[in-house]
């Protein structure tokens, strides 16, 4: 893997090149933290938008409108779409490839599908990354699209600045959001579909979850009324988002949040990869377990030598 | 906690010195890797034997006549009951908690339940100390119970030495054990409730399943028919155990199959204790997070760094 000449290419704007480093970070090819260390100072940390929901609700169709909208107000945007179907058949589902390609026709718009992690659950590692690359390239605004809720919902909270969650009616009571605790994690509430005939009630619903006296939170978060196949209340979801980047907690505190989770992420990455034991990492597993079954050490101590001594070899080879 | 004073009570044949000692290893509290260090050169490493399949199979009825029947052939018994409810209700069911009363008045038998880890499935990692206790108390045979299939019946042919997988008619076909991969764990299976009209299907089902031709094992695994209330073939899934353990794989490989679990197993649990960043292990970590937002530093060195700290610290604790 020649990551020089991509990051060169990258830099000067190729798209080819953006795409081929995405997926090589992706697929943690050998070399990635390195060329992500490379990449870093270029991270302007952009606002990143989270836009999650049931299916159904209409997320694709409206983060699709308000990247159109976005583009329209001289914005780039880069769309990072999590699909949960892409670790079992390698890649995003028909309907969503033409979504894509409609959406990689917009000025500035460029479009990423990833895989969830499955069963485990939880948007993979790398789409923090993919996130940084995409800022690093020159993207204005990052939209973060999850499907289903459980885990890829908590990661994108914990990944975007601004949290959109969609509903529309006829999904059952909004309740199963707050079920989830997906509910308080939003900063802006679309109410979708909103021409179709239970709208009302599910906007009810909405108000009644959101009252300050309920949720304790001042001040009320906002409820955009959207139809996105038609357009309708796009704008006003733009708005909203670039109101609440500019009045929601300060860049500072997000920066500062934001860098806690890539960390711990991080961390969450390497420690998984340890816990691979008897794996390739350790070299000498062999003595160290005839040490065992002949009683000279304990498999308490041992777990922690072998931890040690793993950590080190690691991080020897990752400075190396 | 004294722990010197317990370990002394428990030499000396203390039953509810015993007990203690189980509930300060499966809490974690402070200084049980110690305590576990002093005990483990007085483990036998005697047979564990794992008993599961699905709720209905009649496994607990299963395990306490089995152990009844060890009981009556001058045997010592310790029986860990994996609880799924355990963690969510603080203790076992009440009908579970009779069964217990019944067995514990058996000379020799000694019966704890233990909570299983809930959402995130599988046994807790405590239970592989609480057998090494029993053990190392002087039970000759260690029978582990576990409920559902998942997580914890994987957790459970990791820590026993003979697995039984216990099917009943009725429960639908038998395929779904093999579905969820526990099928081709099990060293001896049970046909119980022999007497109930869909007994022959279910055999066939077993038979046919375990064909060696279908399953590459040679020699065919023993189907041990039993009616447990009634007492039926409770003789002969004994004499099947013993017989699994005299020529099955040798104690060697069991041994070292053993240890690496063990060593695993406590490397798993460490790992998750590191993980819990920014938790209160690493103290310098507001300093590390502004050499990260003043680009002193990257996500990517910071949490290997943080993570070797951490480490070393940790691992300091332990020795001090």
């Amino acid at each position: 893997m020649d990551w020089d000449t991509l990051m060169d290419e990258m830099s000067s704007g190729s798209i080819p090149a953006l795409s081929r480093l995405i997926t090589h970070v992706e697929d943690r090819s050998p070399g990635w933290r390195e060329v992500m260390r490379r990449l870093y100072p270029r991270v302007r940390h952009v606002p990143t938008v989270g836009i999650t929901g049931y299916p159904g609700s209409g997320k694709s169709t409206l983060t699709g409108q308000l990247a159109r909208e976005l583009a329209g107000r001289g914005k780039s945007v880069g769309i990072i779409a999590i699909d949960p179907s892409s670790h079992l058949t390698g890649g995003a589902f028909l309907g969503d490839r033409i979504r894509m390609n409609a959406l990689s026709g917009l000025e500035g718009v460029y479009i990423r599908s990833m895989g969830s992690r499955g069963a485990v659950g939880g948007i993979h590692p790398a789409a923090r990354d993919v996130i940084k690359i995409l800022d690093a390239f020159g993207k204005d605004t990052i939209l973060v699209e999850t499907v289903g809720v459980g885990q890829d919902e908590i990661d994108v909270t914990r990944a975007a600045q601004v949290v959109v969650l969609v509903c529309a009616p006829g999904q059952g009571d909004a309740i199963q959001y707050l079920k989830a605790g997906v509910m308080e994690m939003a900063d802006i509430y679309v109410a979708n579909k909103i021409d179709l005939p239970e709208a009302e009630k599910m906007l009810n619903n909405l108000r009644g979850m959101l009252m300050p006296g309920e949720s304790g939170r001042h001040p009320h978060p906002p409820i955009v009324e959207t139809q996105a196949e038609k357009g309708i209340g796009i704008a006003e979801l733009a708005d909203a988002i670039a109101k609440r980047v500019a009045t929601g907690p300060s860049r500072e505190a997000w920066r500062r949040r934001s860098a806690e989770e890539d960390v711990a992420s991080l961390m969450r990455e390497r420690l998984a990869e340890l816990a691979a034991w008897p794996g390739t990492g350790a070299a000498d597993v062999d003595g160290a377990l005839e040490d065992l079954l002949a009683g000279r050490t304990d498999p308490y101590a041992l777990a922690d030598d072998i931890l040690a001594r793993s950590l080190v070899r690691m991080l020897e080879k990752h400075r190396s």
